[in-house]
């Protein structure tokens, strides 16, 4: 459950972007966020949407500021459909922990442009799941609910 | 751009189960939004936040019922972190239109919790894209986001 909070210097790529010390190509910034294009895009317009302030995943990203997060991807999302990409669907992505596939470990929403046969993939596919072990696994998640109350 | 409004019949499962007529693990609900566990998930304790109000996907969902979905999914990741299903890392999904593999068209955020070896992969891996093509991808979000105010 714990993570590390890498402090927010030159070793933070996101932090030098939003320092100004690092090359993106933004779209879109207020006080409390910055969204620019993703460097290894999975498609063609793939940017992703961060926090000014250094926050390596969702246990230390305090509420509203995640909540702007999301309603600028949000906002995202409507322009690329909008946009001259003429993109047909749209993936919003965060990446939580290592084991959750993340690389840059400043807290980073992806909002990722789909098009038919764009050749991403995800595997294996899910099967259904025994309703006596869906009950199960909602009791361990109320339990924990409680806790965090 | 446009996507087809699904009326809120029993022909929508998720709206069936709001109106408690489906069968559900919920583990938490609250005047604007349900989350229950997916009958399909990708891990044990993969959950699904609904809004109660149908809406297809980003389109259609209103900014503050979005924001309010964001924020119930970000609480249950950090539940998740904390129960005895012992993950260690979380993804935050968005799958918005059948590109995006979007397969029931009532707007949902999938939390999933991640676990070293759990077999969930996505390919193909990605490559850096040039910055010149970057900054042209930016300038037509650009355009599209000047559209859309
Ligand atoms: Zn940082
Ligand atoms: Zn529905």
């Amino acid at each position: 459950m714990t993570q590390n909070v890498t402090s927010p210097t030159q070793q933070c790529i996101f932090c030098a972007i939003v320092a100004g010390q690092a090359e993106a190509s933004v779209v879109y910034e207020d006080e409390t966020v910055i969204a620019f294009m993703c460097l290894h895009p999975v498609t063609p317009g793939h940017l992703l949407v961060i926090p000014r302030k250094h926050a390596v995943g969702l246990e230390d990203l305090d509420g509203p500021t995640g909540a702007h997060v999301w309603s600028v991807g949000h906002d995202m999302s409507r322009a690329l459909r909008r946009s001259d990409l003429n993109c047909e669907g749209i993936n919003l992505f965060v990446c939580d922990g290592e084991a959750a596939f993340q690389t840059v470990f400043h807290f980073h929403l992806h909002v990722i442009p789909r098009y038919t046969g764009d050749g991403w993939t995800i595997v294996p596919d899910e099967v259904e799941r025994e309703r006596s072990l869906l009950d199960a696994d909602a009791q361990t998640v109320r339990n924990a609910i409680a806790l965090t109350q």
